[in-house]
């Protein structure tokens, strides 16, 4: 992982000061390495049989579109409010200052179906949190959330307890 | 092109009432579907060679990055204002009402690398003929601009003349 990991750049102080942003666009811009992190990410699952997967907005759809295709399983979007133009389910969950709302289309996925959750980073985990909430409210089973990065100082783990969660980075 | 294109939906009165918006969330849902439309849109190509897919924010960001993996070539991710970390190229471009602007990173194309422009619909052409400026302010050289959809009725192509522009469905 060290040889993918020299894809990533810091960027100080990005959104806002004292935050060092993970920048995965050189990782992106390389067609190997995106290969070899997508077949990372794969290895992750064992094997194990996949129907769906979900990408979260936006830097998430990346890899997810790849991980599906790989996995000859579909893609679903889950996305920010107001994007999607089908009937949605939606669930809020809170941010560090007030809370935001994700969306998932109700056709998304069937009873019983098993499910892929993907995001590039895993921070606070109230994102993927309310994925998998989603994801559940309409019958499906998670496999595992994997994510390209772990930011492990922010505990994300904890509020996905009962998933299996993997990351390529943690940081 | 008629096998696929039932797998796009159409949602009246979204985003605002009177438009009918064509919704790609069926088809991404169907891993068979997905595929097909991928080789197809490649086969616009007919073999050229492309170092860099531009996708652009964010439905273009689906098949840019499996049109990137099947070619060997690099992703780029043309992006709303303030999304990128590093230092970005701007371009603005006029809306129905107001104007918008586009992101690219400097260093994202390097100059005479061969790109190809995605987005799922060419609607006005104003934000793909924005992209285009992106790509030749850093020096690439644009070999295709493709989309899954041309709502021929707005008349994108005129905004994106001298470039060869492709769909697979026209609407």
């Amino acid at each position: 992982m060290k040889e993918l990991q020299k894809y990533i750049r810091d960027i100080a102080d990005f959104p806002k000061p004292g935050i060092i942003y993970k920048d995965i666009t050189p990782l992106l811009q390389n067609p190997g390495a995106t290969e070899r992190t997508t077949l990372a990410l794969l290895d992750f699952l064992r094997d194990s049989s996949i129907d769906k997967v979900v990408g979260i907005e936006s830097r998430g759809f990346f890899f997810a579109t790849l991980l599906a295709q790989r996995l000859g399983a579909g893609f679903v979007p889950v996305r920010k409010p107001g994007k999607l133009p089908f009937e949605t389910h939606r669930e809020s969950y809170s941010l560090e200052y007030g809370e935001d709302v994700l969306e998932v289309h109700v056709d998304a996925i069937q009873k019983g179906e098993k499910v892929l959750i993907h995001d590039d980073v895993l921070a606070t985990g109230g994102t993927a949190a309310a994925a998998c909430k989603l994801v559940e409210k309409m019958g499906g089973e998670i496999i595992q959330c994997n994510f390209l990065m772990d930011l492990a100082f922010l505990n994300g783990k904890e509020k996905l307890k009962g998933y299996e969660v993997t990351s390529l980075f943690t940081f």
